[in-house]
């Protein structure tokens, strides 16, 4: 399979791609630019990041499943472990390169060990990689991953430096059709209330309540109107042809604006 | 007032901290390190951002709001403009300096504009505008705030780039003390259910649609513990010794782990 992903070389994005069997990748700058390739027919599908156990919720992604008319085709579940990579030994560390969010997942250890270091933040954890393995010099590390470092011929030091051991991203695979009923499956859908009065998500979770749905998500964003005025993403286990489901959301769609996002096979 | 926040100086974090009085700043490299400032009493207050009116919560104010025991004094919403700022003309650009968080919010101004332009991502807008003023070069830009131009003495090209011209951060300031009513308050709380069954979320919200309480927001956020589980960070209008609002929280408590973290004098 043909897709399109979040480059360059060595991003997780990259490593959850071939996990998932994609046989050509098509590397892009942006979340945005991914869906934009899958839209104009370029790949089959697109590989995105949609959420981190620890950090919430990717909002570049959750705009783009709003902004572009593409179905979810896919979840996977891709196990984040990060490292540090250097030349030499902890204590000749000056400067360490390190995307934010892996930061932020990092920040006790960093705190512990590092606490003098100068940090660069970059814009992902393959850059990282890039960054270190264009300077060979022990004052310089990374925080990387396995996959990153051995595309890269990092040296690791430390192993799995993240705070929390539990760390998952989920992803999915975008595409332009829908995916067929399977018997365990997820759907994803957005609803926009566009009235901010109080008891608004009480409406919206009330139907799911009532039929017995099984809420797996509920996730709150700006709705970017107004400040205190949200819109929310909600997972729920189901097909949007099962029966139930179909009805459920019929009686939503008649009070808020819907958007189902896709049906999909469920990976946990 | 003296008070901790994120520096370095030109951060909207800063010019918060300016424009709600304080006369002495210290300047500390992380979120955890201001609560922390705060909590050993080097200051008054901590002044920190919460969520983007664009983007939605900051995980790391979000973790230590839970992982420290200090309250929310008050909330303050900065409005937001992010201005490119550059020695020469938009043709000449080839590099340009943004924190990924601006870079997302000006997306469409950058690809419309600036489409093959090579992005440095930072780790703080103020840090764009120092890296840009370290390099008098018209390859070089920047985006960046009035303030942060200002303080490092940038040009600035083009005013107001980002997409969505409404946007706010909200920002709390964090102290040892509570607040006392003033009739026109806001009170935040986080609910951990600990458990994971369908129509957790229903049962977290009827005890205040029951009561009449006016939920101002609701976010979901990963439990940490295991994907698909989250807690609940919750605003609603009204003090937590207000008499209905207290009976309220102390029905949830019998039934789900509840912090309250503050109530303060409503912004918005």
């Amino acid at each position: 399979m043909k897709v399109s992903t979040l480059g360059p070389k060595g991003t997780f994005s990259h490593e959850t791609s071939l996990l998932l069997g994609a046989d050509e990748i098509l590397f892009k700058r942006s979340i945005w630019e991914v869906f934009n390739a899958v839209e104009k027919s370029e790949c089959e599908g697109g590989v995105v990041p949609v959420e981190n156990s620890l950090v919430g919720g990717v909002s570049q992604t959750l705009d783009s499943l709003i902004e572009f008319n593409l179905k979810i085709n896919k979840e996977y579940l891709l196990p984040i472990h990060h490292n540090l990579a250097c030349w030499g030994e902890l204590e000749d560390i000056e400067v360490l390169y390190s995307h934010n969010l892996t930061l932020s997942q990092c920040e006790k250890f960093v705190r512990n060990y590092l606490p003098k270091v100068e940090i660069h933040e970059t814009s992902s954890n393959a850059i990282s990689a890039i960054e270190l393995s264009n300077r060979k010099d022990k004052r310089y590390a990374a925080l990387v991953s396995e996959f990153a470092a051995e595309i890269y011929k990092l040296k690791i030091l430390k192993k799995d430096v993240q705070d929390e051991k539990l760390n998952f991203t989920r992803f999915f695979v975008i595409g332009n059709q829908s995916t067929l009923p399977t018997g365990k499956d997820r759907t994803s859908i957005v609803v926009s209330p566009s009235v901010n009065r109080p008891g608004v998500l009480y409406s919206v979770i009330k139907p799911f309540y009532d039929a017995g749905i099984d809420l797996t998500k509920i996730e709150s964003r700006p709705s970017k109107k107004k400040m205190g005025e949200y819109i929310f993403f909600i997972d729920f286990k189901g097909h949007a042809k099962d029966k139930k489901i179909s009805l459920t959301l019929k009686e939503l769609s008649s009070i808020f604006s819907v958007k189902i996002l896709g049906s999909y096979p469920r990976a946990y």
